[in-house]
């Protein structure tokens, strides 16, 4: 399918062209030629401008046409009035594709929006594929392409973005990158002249290193085209969509963005969960689920197990699941037996399991395992680890730290630690999910806290509370639940 | 009044007894002395045990009674069963007040329950001043008293918290000492066996230091007493109540933590929210509503301008005030007319005010102002300050970093930390809200953000996404409307 390859190429290119490069730190050209050499691209990067200047020690072109390699992806940065020449020059080289950040087009008005048609249809005329205008940049984290405005470099993990905004892109990829779990694609569709939001998905449904795809949109013309896309993607990824442009005021704010239209916001979201996809409010809860989906597997049902280190937390935590619609399970007789020889003989015998400031070592990693193996339950949320990691690293500035804080601090740490093999062995074992809230990612003292980070790394998401943790979670039940209905009709 | 000298010496003790002391590090006996020590409390500690032990460095007692001074509060540790003996002596010494750390008794059901009304009875016959059982610690960070088992030791700040949850204190605590807005006085009223919490939220009310007040409730037995005490507070301070146990699963899990009853849900909050304090939902919303309340004057209005550097994070921001009940400014020409002088040439004349990447120096501060002063707006949101910062902090890993990008991150710190003085004045003189949400709060890269860090130490709140900064900013409007509503009555 040649589409498929273009796309491919386009999105690891072998060879890079940056027209509109510079070395003025005010020019977005200069950012972006910056961007693709610091972050570790190895592949042929070609400056081009309009004086054929060299810029950061690479060779300058003053046409794309004087390059002596073909080129799989050209960026432009060019001023609007030069545009369309250097589109023209781009056909004429027979480039793979174009990625336009030049912006001043739809989202200006009606003159600005001529100006886009015109490109559009020399673009269709001329087979041209092109991206944008007015993108912020397209990266590929898996070969370190990061030709974007952003600083952002995340290291390679399996969720794809195509993103109608470039800074809504940018956050995403700064979340990715705090919560280790990485980026594979992103686009910044811009305007979208001829390449659309949904062009992107389908190539990411294809793309056999995409497991996850999100969607931020402000605004669709062919709503139709959209659902198919989605539907389609969901039937082979977890797919998640998050809407700009829902109130008055942000769908205001929405056309003069990206100049972009949008239909009903109620039958909008109602046609998007019918595909399949999970429909998210807002920014935290994007990153919140996508956290999630990345790496949990789905669950049965939604019957939830909590184990907490204190009361209220458990409290919160369990109010939060069913004001989400999750139910906090009915521990059996068993269940709580195998639990009784973790817990302090205090201990309630409910769930959330609560070990009120006690408990013993094992609590955190067979109490953990014993709800996860219980059959009544069908998802682990577990407050309060990694405490002790940091209260040791606080202590260290005790000046009683050398009369056997020290040792205690060794020991606290290498019980926590622990619970991080286990976690991830406990995941694949019994293929429910299992995250995490915890004061402790907080990070109040500037600690880097090393069982937080290697929970992270392993791809076991921990929130920063009970409720985002209760909602993260509440969103991927209601998705496997969804997902199941549709695949079963 | 008798009484609040009593509570004023409870919090403020020249002299405190911590009874059950231990250099036992598995013990809370340990831990409540060791922070109380390195926190830097200025006072006199005595450490009380059944061996008279020296500990860390201090003179130990085998009785408070062998104590030469006057012991202004006692903080006891001991088993259970010690607790009664204790508390005769303390009787006998005359403290001031006692703080009950030893847990063991409602919260563990009917037997516990017998042992409670015991020492309620015990100490009401004796007039005994008692905090707790089951509490978790007594701070004051204005005298730098930390004793509790905890490690968090915020900075001196105005709000003050009584909490029926010892980690949902401490979560409170550590959220303070990282948006720097500090702490004032905390109580962990455990299982209330004499001292309930409206007598805390009463003594916050007369106490001159505290501004604000935050209470998380679990379970309350006198109603109406809540009710008086927290409409005669809101007439004084700005007060937000969190309620765990809202739900039957979260009822459930409150009622084996602290032995407490609730009565139903919704009518519980309506009769709070006519007493004018904040009503919040979960811990985010409680520590995104206290950063906003400690500072930001009232807004008159609804009505908010946004001002922001990219457009998804406008778009969503419009989007998140209007779910949440406030109104984007309709601005008017004149108001424009100004903004023109700061904002790009392509900017779209409308309210968010985005500056599409583009913008000059004083965007950020006199295109702030211009918000702040038009009549039409009551608040104002920024999105993207200190973005600079974070980029050329991270440029200094470039290669190229001598080669120029040297020199344009030392003007691009300077034009962002302008903003810090300016935003502090703006507050001042026009008495609005101005609240921030950004990016560069992630901290992604291990960067100390030296803008946001400031602005944060000035009260400024400091977000991590549009619709926390949008839906902090509601509760705060709402608020303002409900209590003008109630002085009027």
């Amino acid at each position: 399918m040649k589409e498929f390859e273009r796309f491919k190429k386009m999105f690891s290119p072998k060879t890079i062209a940056v027209i509109g490069a510079s070395f003025n730190l005010k020019k977005w050209g200069f950012h972006i030629l910056h961007n693709i050499l610091s972050g570790g691209y190895k592949g042929k990067v070609f400056p081009v401008n309009v004086r054929g200047e060299d810029v950061l020690g690479l060779k300058g072109y003053k046409s794309i046409k004087e390059i002596e390699y073909p080129i799989d992806l050209a960026i432009i940065v060019v001023p609007r009035e030069a545009l369309f020449d250097v589109l023209k020059e781009c056909v004429e080289k027979k480039v793979n594709a174009v990625f336009v950040v030049t912006a001043g087009f739809a989202e200006l008005g009606e003159a600005g929006k001529k100006m886009q048609e015109d490109i559009r249809d020399f673009a269709i005329q001329n087979d041209l594929m092109l991206a944008g205008p007015n993108g912020e940049g397209i990266v590929n984290a898996r070969i370190r392409l990061y030709a974007q405005m952003a600083i952002h470099q995340p290291k390679a993990g399996k969720l794809s973005m195509v993103s109608q905004s470039g800074n809504v892109g940018a956050t995403m990829m700064q979340l990715a990158d705090m919560s280790c779990y990485g980026f594979c694609k992103f686009i910044s569709s811009g305007n979208e002249a001829v390449l659309k939001l949904p062009d992107y998905i389908d190539f990411f449904a294809q793309d056999d290193d995409t497991d996850t795809i999100v969607a931020y949109i402000e605004g669709i013309k062919d709503g139709k085209r959209l659902i198919q896309s989605l539907k389609n993607a969901s039937m082979k990824k977890r797919v998640i969509v998050i809407k700009g442009g829902k109130t008055e005021g942000g769908l205001k704010a929405a056309q003069s963005h990206t100049g972009a239209m949008t239909s009903d916001t109620a039958i909008f979201e109602a046609a998007i969960k019918q595909t399949g996809a999970i429909y998210v409010d807002g920014l935290q809860e994007l990153y919140d689920c996508a956290q999630i989906l990345v790496r949990e597997p789905l669950p049965k049902g939604n019957r939830v197990g909590i184990l907490t280190v204190g009361g209220g937390w458990g409290v919160l935590a369990a109010d939060a699941c069913e004001r989400y619609g999750l139910k906090i399970a009915q521990l059996k007789e068993e269940t709580l037996k195998k639990l009784d020889t973790v817990m302090p003989p205090w201990w309630a015998r409910n769930n959330p399991v609560d070990s009120a400031g006690g408990g013993k070592r094992k609590t955190m990693t067979y109490g953990v395992e014993v709800l996860m193996e219980a059959e009544e339950v069908d998802s682990v949320i577990v407050l309060g680890n990694a405490l002790g990691v940091m209260s040791t690293a606080v202590m260290k500035k005790s000046p009683y730290y050398d009369q056997g804080l020290n040792l205690a601090s060794a020991i606290i740490k290498d019980a926590e630690m622990e619970v991080v093999e286990v976690y991830d062995r406990l995941i694949n074992t019994y293929k429910k999910p299992l995250i995490l809230s915890t004061d402790a990612k907080h990070n109040a003292y500037e600690i880097k806290n090393e069982v937080i980070l290697a929970l992270e790394e392993r791809g076991i998401p921990v929130f920063h509370s009970p409720e985002r943790a209760a909602k993260a979670l509440s969103y991927l039940t209601e998705y496997a639940r969804r997902i199941e209905r549709i695949r079963e009709k």
